[in-house]
């Protein structure tokens, strides 16, 4: 695809290419994300920063990413004080919204209002995340955690054993996550969740359809056994219809240190969409587990920077800029 | 008057050459507007954007106005998470936030509190909206509008026919766009409403006093159909005390392209101080004039990003500078 | 202590050196505050300014601050629209937040919570106060007004007489002045509340050990007598159980200029937190004092901003680059 004043919608847009050739310029972010060199290259641009429903880490890594290159960030973070109460439709919003901003991030909770906002956009749109559909920027920094996690053990991502646990029927991350698999070679996948949350047929039909080799686990322990990659994600209470339903499955997929040592590979790398619920009742991914080198789950999250930083660059045809109108930070860093 | 330091409260502080020198400063932000060009003019200086009642489209247009000239923007957009609630007075608030900015926006559900609010203010204040008062930014741009859209036709808005419809009572719009109107020669203007939202008496006594030529008219159908210009706005349901009442008057003022093409001429303007409310039950405009070169309500929309970096420009007397400050834009741009 | 890379979580934190440091950055950061000289010492960072209770001051006054040193500033200031809500714990969010920005200012419901919140970030924190335990920086603006307001008088803060009134026992502010002021010396204080909000034994204790005099007063108006400076506190609501309670003590403490003439010497200096209260009810400081060049309270806000430049410049070690950056405003400024 061409990248220039796309807008970014779905992870069905990309192909094997495209997807290199966003992670080869996020790795041309990392200086920036890292705080060793800052850019000019969006200086004036504005980003439309429009988030229909909660979220704070998404919105701030948006926002963030706009800001380090360059861009000021207009933001609407709260529903209630929005004109869509007064009954204005998503296209008349579209069109006047995109006349405010070069480019905007957009967080709806229906599914598929992202991709009809972008028809009547006059400026290109990233989804931010519509209801249980798409977060393609998620699903991308996930595969690029895969790739530099896998790349720092010497190897790619063709032949990876991944293990997606817990929530595969409603965790919209691991659906679209599934999807960027199938542009690889070699996948072998385990899916372990209790049988009313498992993963939906079409998209175990669409991964077989592309070769990937797709394996049903009943039993935890025996699933994260033999894989490189864990991938766990958090019981979404709010996709239930009634929350008791939630509650009889949580905690059933704890991970700690104790079930990693006894049933995991010792270069096993774990992962998580985050936030990851730390109440006794969930405890998703243990405290033990922090100082274990593989837990990834931070720098995952701090690889939605470069990601996103990437996205924002090939959108809006500055990749070429970002380093030339870069200087060396002046400020304390204190991170490496 | 003298815009350098002065805050925009009433539309009647306006003379004929001040609404001129409004304009003919919005038509020089046009290419900053549009992104052909970018200006440093206000770097450095903040915008406090303070709206203590719900909005999306007026908040943001100020902020990217702003940011457009150059400027930081820090905003308030929720009255519950804002220490008015702690029982501050208004002339406090006014005091200590003035210290925080270069120039305040001020939305407040309150008549008249936003002219308190600049008595005390150190720095210029512009009314965003308070209560059913005034909102004097919409009443430029939907001036300029006007005058960009005759232009367009070779005309200026000297004898200007236009037809008012609609809440004639509660829409602070229409109030403040007759006021401007006075400033006008050979204005006519149609009223078209239920009687029970009628056009306040002293409007339209103002609006005689200044020698415009003021008909009402019961018949829609009769009244949008010898004037350039209709302007449509909306039932204000947060206006009403009851609800049923408002639903009373929803889709009595349709338009749309059937109505439109039988009763008007084929090049009337039609306008809409937005959002225009789309539900079944309201429909004031209809989709089907979306694609009517002659529906001017989305670069009515777009003005309030020029006529507000106007106001900006010529409050901060910055007018000179945004040229000299400026530089092409080296990003992706869609919009012509 | 070492500012460079610190987070700045408590009053205890600082000798009387570190205060002097901080009030002498303070002082070069004045030519910014007041608009004649803007700086690009910040320029390309990003402060995440997370306001997880209700605040308008504050959080404005810490995000200008950032501004006017030249910073992006990304914002949070609703705790639904949070990820907190969905089980993460406050480690994990400081792990996260902490990738989005530079440096984190975090006000929390939470005594304690902003100290643990830095033990994980990888960016310096700045204390906005966390629940009924501290507020850093509002402590230091209160001593930093003092000794500006005595510095006019051609006095210093040893040998300050001061009058503590209202809610001692609430207060936050107050309990960290009483910290602060215990670094210098010949200081006399006269504590005057009811009973039920007097000071708390343990702060009195460690005023004297540090050789202030301290008195408790029960008669207001010969408390204030024979003071430089009479500081005003709020009843804060929200800390009460009940509120009825709260309403008990409203309007026992009015200061106005009635009051003020008789039983206040002349010159006495007036200060408070803010916002004051001025339902009638309350009315702790009457508006008729508003016109005596003696009270303090703006003043008092607006060197919030010097203070809290100063500490970003101290933190992120670019009090040299200040100046180094900075270039003339030639932008309308009305304050002096």
């Amino acid at each position: 695809m061409s990248f220039t004043g796309a807008s970014i919608l779905s992870i069905e847009q990309f192909s094997l290419d495209d997807v290199e050739r966003i992670f080869a310029v996020a790795d041309r972010m990392q200086p920036f994300a890292s705080r060793e060199r800052f850019t000019k290259a969006l200086d004036g641009a504005i980003l439309g920063n429009i988030f229909l429903e909660p979220s704070t880490r998404t919105r701030i890594s948006f926002g963030s990413a706009f800001n380090l290159l360059g861009g000021h960030v207009r933001e609407t973070s709260d529903i209630s004080s929005s004109a869509f109460v007064k009954g204005e439709s998503l296209q008349d919003s579209a069109r006047i919204l995109s006349g405010y901003s070069d480019i905007i991030c957009l967080r709806h909770p229906t599914s598929g209002s992202v991709e009809k906002f972008a028809k009547y956009s006059r400026v290109p749109v990233i989804n931010g995340g519509d209801g249980a559909n798409e977060h393609p920027t998620q699903a991308l920094l996930d595969l690029f955690t895969i790739k530099k996690e896998l790349r720092a053990k010497n190897r790619d991502i063709n032949n990876l054993r991944i293990a997606l646990v817990g929530d595969l029927l409603f965790g919209r991350t691991v659906h679209s996550l599934c999807k960027l698999l199938s542009l690889y070679r070699g996948i072998s996948v385990v899916l372990i969740s209790p049988p009313e949350l498992s993963m939906p047929e079409d998209i175990i039909e669409s991964m077989r359809a592309a070769n990937i080799q797709v394996n049903d686990c009943e039993d935890f322990y025996k699933g994260i056994g033999d894989v490189d990659i864990i991938y766990t994600t958090r019981i979404q209470e709010e996709r239930f219809e009634n929350k008791e339903m939630a509650s009889k499955y949580r905690g059933k997929f704890v991970l700690n240190d104790d079930i990693y040592t006894k049933y995991c590979s010792s270069d096993t790398v774990v992962m998580h969409p985050l936030p990851r619920d730390s109440r006794p009742e969930a405890n998703e991914i243990d405290f033990d587990l922090d100082s274990n080198p593989n837990l990834a789950i931070f720098r995952q999250a701090d690889n939605g920077i470069a990601v996103r930083m990437a996205l924002f660059a090939l959108v809006l045809d500055v990749v070429d800029q970002v380093e030339k109108t870069s200087s060396k930070i002046q400020w304390y860093v204190s991170r490496k």
